[in-house]
């Protein structure tokens, strides 16, 4: 059985966004700010870095009792135990990840459009993060999907769905009442003078939406 | 039982030093031309690039019976099932490496000096990379390893010895006679003019250090 997970604020890491002296310390006012799951990205590091690091967030996660995703490197996510990987489109195929992986372990997957999120599923993907929802400085080059589409992929698709891309206190509320399980955001977090209090004022933003949804 | 491995010649790729329209072509004139074995290194590729070209070389490296090794990336020597896996000091901790991989892979560990290849051994290591023996293209800013320290790991370690790093038709003779197992050859194989001819003539001269070194 994979652990249930609650999708609400998911954190996903990028240390040149990262307004703090490591990345653990923030990580951690993410986690005390409300964050429900921490994705650890790495994009430069060096396989040992990476590994380091996945280990203190590791450490970390535990106390917090915050599941712990890693970003593409199976081996990395196997040695430090995480709960799970996320995948992109550029990354090992979702079959390989998931043989690799074995059944307990979380698998999420990147998709920009139906056809991807529908292979995704068929591979055993527990989540879905699309995107990106608006522009974003993290990715400046990442292509925004339409509205449309994306509701497209609600509508054809049983797995919960992460939003990303461009998502901060302003544009969260457009995406009230579209029926995701989940927003993830990197730089409205990390790269902000108080990162407890953005993650805090964002979890209450996304809650809002939620409870507005269910009325 | 991990498999018995003839490390005579061995090559490491490289596709920016890559004479040939594909690397799975270079790599399968090296083999033609004498190479005992196949490290596949690739540095900015990304993952699924990776693996494809990591697939493409399991193919072909069974149909030559040579072993195939994967630089670094543990998850993608796992999802094409290579006989191992090479790793650097910037990569994950060998003993991690062998809890990953399991008992009958092979785990290759580049030392450069005494410590770390005593490290290396006592993690398990099937065999060793020592260099740079030579100043090299392939990575300009490697430190050499000086002699009397090679010396001193082949004292000190029964392991096989791989020596790397600048190794050419020219430099490879000034080698003879210092008990390594073998030569690990990137540029002075993959950026010739003729990938199988220049394994061969390597081939050879390493053979007839070799030899010379019996007598």
């Amino acid at each position: 059985m994979r652990p249930r997970i609650d999708y609400t604020l998911y954190l996903v890491t990028d240390r040149s966004q990262m307004n703090a002296p490591t990345l653990t310390k923030a990580v951690e006012s993410a986690i005390k700010g409300g964050c429900t799951l921490v994705q650890l990205r790495e994009k430069t590091a060096s396989s040992r870095e990476f590994y380091d690091q996945a280990q203190e967030l590791r450490v970390l996660t535990r106390a917090y009792n915050i599941p712990l995703i890693i970003n593409d490197r199976v081996d990395i996510a196997l040695a430090v135990d995480a709960e799970g990987v996320h995948i992109g489109q550029h990354d090992l195929p979702a079959h390989v990840i998931r043989t690799l992986i074995g059944p307990t372990k979380i698998m999420g997957v990147s998709a920009h459009t139906l056809a991807e999120a529908q292979a995704a599923a068929q591979a055993q993907a527990d989540y879905l993060g699309i995107g990106a929802m608006f522009a974003t400085p993290t990715k400046p080059d990442a292509a925004t999907i339409a509205m449309t589409e994306y509701q497209r992929i609600r509508r054809h698709i049983r797995l919960p769905l992460v939003l990303i891309g461009g998502l901060t206190l302003q544009t969260i509320p457009q995406l009230s009442g579209c029926g995701a399980d989940g927003m993830a955001v990197v730089s409205a977090i990390l790269a902000q003078p108080d990162i407890e209090r953005a993650a805090s004022d964002i979890k209450e933003t996304i809650l809002r939406g939620k409870a507005a949804e269910r009325q």
